[in-house]
């Protein structure tokens, strides 16, 4: 692989570790998705959402679409957020117009006692083969991203049997059965960091954790059940690489209580939702990581020039000096998204002066 | 109607004025609700939903049920929080295994330019009638609460005709018209002061503004569209009524980052969701308001001897000097939970003593 100094655009590494940048890098979460028509015409090609993430050319196809139509800093592996407990064996499906369920969900305790972290490059090896071969087509134009659910986000999906409003199940494992929840939390951590280290292995030059359940959490039992297993991700992954630093992003969707406490678990960057002032954000943490977002991706669904407004808020926010700082959405882009209104972001973005 | 001051207990509303009182007092959002088989009965007699809330009888009888089987210290009237919206026209209806939906979701220009706030007495008598009746039934037990939406959680349900997970729909109009949206909220809130206000006049002695939603708001949109308007019902507001304050509450999920402003409103009491540390909020917020809240609903799955201990974790987090706290959950009580457990709490709150 070659090395990340080789890049043509390392803008996106460079403000994660805090150094000066060309303009402020950007790139959207969910950026290949069904807001794109060349994506719902793969994804139709394909079949089905799994075989779509099962192959790594359909993989590598969707992951560069973004790309092709929009300036972006950086790519992310186009994958699912729930392949580590489909390679535990709880058997991911998703129906037509439902979210994703296990055929297993896991809330017995022989069942949780069985629980095994998987060898990322046997049960996962479809995921490895899409990182070397989005890799290579990157050709060292933006840096891959690699990334994984955290261990208690994985485990909400692993204990509902899919997506929740109110997550009974393991808030009653939570409360009442501590220690089955630690065990599906102690093992999924050791299942992460093996995923994300052949990630890297493969050609991840960055990663990301996505938090998306954290927020969900009474403030106590968020350090105790979510920050502190992504705090041993982040202590347990590769920081180097092939002559690299692998910087790590923690997305805490709802965390904006406890930035203090996420940026204290050694990660290099925290991802903002938008409900978050990210001027008070960086007076709070930004002398100690990287901040990335946090637009409302509802602003997308208005006009071009509300978009770019709105975008000048964001960049202004942040203010003075924009090292540290890779914009983003708040959340994953609407699949309602007009794909011209990129664009407008985009140039938005890349055409801002940071006052020094 | 008999004066406040000749209740039997007057401890919820003592706290929310910040007076002392015998011990901390509780009541729990969505106490009268799925829970209790009682209430499966009673709604299966009415036969739906809507009829429950319509007919002043069903409402009542619902109202006490909670009460009848737990020492809580306040009633809260039963009702729908889409009552308004359905008063102004937009057609509530509930399908089963879904949430509310309207008929006629307000997205057109000409039909918000219509929109005109109810008279509460007219369109909205059956609350009115609830409200009396579930007063005399009440017989000076405990307070009677009512309550209402938040402008910007009604106008959530009035655009999107229904729940929602992206609010596109609303989010669409903040940032695209805003002229719109100001509109139904501006409206929105004349319709709720008048409806607060005739509960007031019809018993309630104390009102609850639940703000769901506006949570989802980015921070500046939220003051600007949320919390601008409940400022506004706060001060239309009757604050006395027959010889005694009315204190009001307004509940903020999802807006913990937000606590000083919201306590800038004119309101006496906030209430707080579970991810709050409540310790915190006191330090940030507790000499100017009281607070209510905020135990995860969760932890109503687990265990008497569990429950017991987390609800003490609140009061002690509360800290010395029990006054000005409202013990409840950070949510609506979840109808998964057994309704022993319920007992469990209340006996563990009133027997808890503050150290002072």
């Amino acid at each position: 692989m070659s090395p990340a100094s080789r890049l043509k655009n390392d803008n996106f590494l460079r403000a994660l570790r805090r150094q000066t940048v060309d303009h402020t890098p950007i790139w959207l979460m969910r950026q290949a998705g069904r807001y794109l028509p060349e994506y719902c015409a793969t994804r139709q090609r394909a079949g089905d959402f799994l075989t779509l993430c099962k192959s790594p050319d359909f993989a590598c196809e969707v992951t560069l679409q973004p790309l092709a139509r929009y300036d972006l800093d950086a790519a992310i592996l186009f994958s699912d957020i729930l392949t580590v407990p489909d390679a535990m064996g709880l058997g991911l499906c998703f129906e037509a117009g439902d979210g994703p369920r296990f055929e297993r969900p896991l809330r017995e305790e022989w069942a949780i006692n069985n629980l095994t972290a998987p060898d990322p490059y046997d049960r996962l090896g479809y995921v490895m083969d899409a990182v070397r071969t989005i890799r290579k087509a990157l050709d060292g134009s933006v840096p891959l991203i690699g990334f994984s659910g955290s261990p208690y986000t994985l485990a909400c999906y692993m204990v509902e049997g899919g997506g929740s409003k109110d997550f009974c199940h393991i808030k009653r494992m939570l409360y009442g059965r501590p220690d089955l929840l630690r065990r599906i939390l102690a093992v999924t951590t050791q299942a992460v960091i093996a995923y994300l280290n052949a990630q890297i292995e493969c050609g991840a030059q960055a990663v990301m954790i996505f938090d998306t359940w954290g927020g969900s959490l009474a403030h106590t039992a968020y350090v105790e059940f979510s920050l502190a297993y992504m705090r041993d991700i982040v202590a347990g992954i590769h920081r180097n690489w092939a002559g690299e630093t692998i910087p790590s992003i923690l997305f805490a969707k709802g965390g904006g209580q406890w930035l203090e406490q996420i940026a204290a678990s050694g990660c290099d960057g925290i991802g903002l939702d938008w409900t978050t002032d990210i001027a008070d954000a960086r007076r709070r943490v930004g002398g100690r990581v990287a901040l990335q977002g946090n637009l409302d991706p509802g602003v997308l669904l208005s006009s071009p020039e509300v978009i770019a407004a709105e975008a000048r808020k964001v960049l202004e926010a942040f203010g003075a000096g924009n090292t540290g700082h890779v914009f983003n959405l708040g959340h994953g882009i609407s699949r309602f998204t007009p794909p011209e209104h990129v664009t407008a972001l985009v140039e938005s973005v890349h055409q801002y002066k940071a006052r020094s």
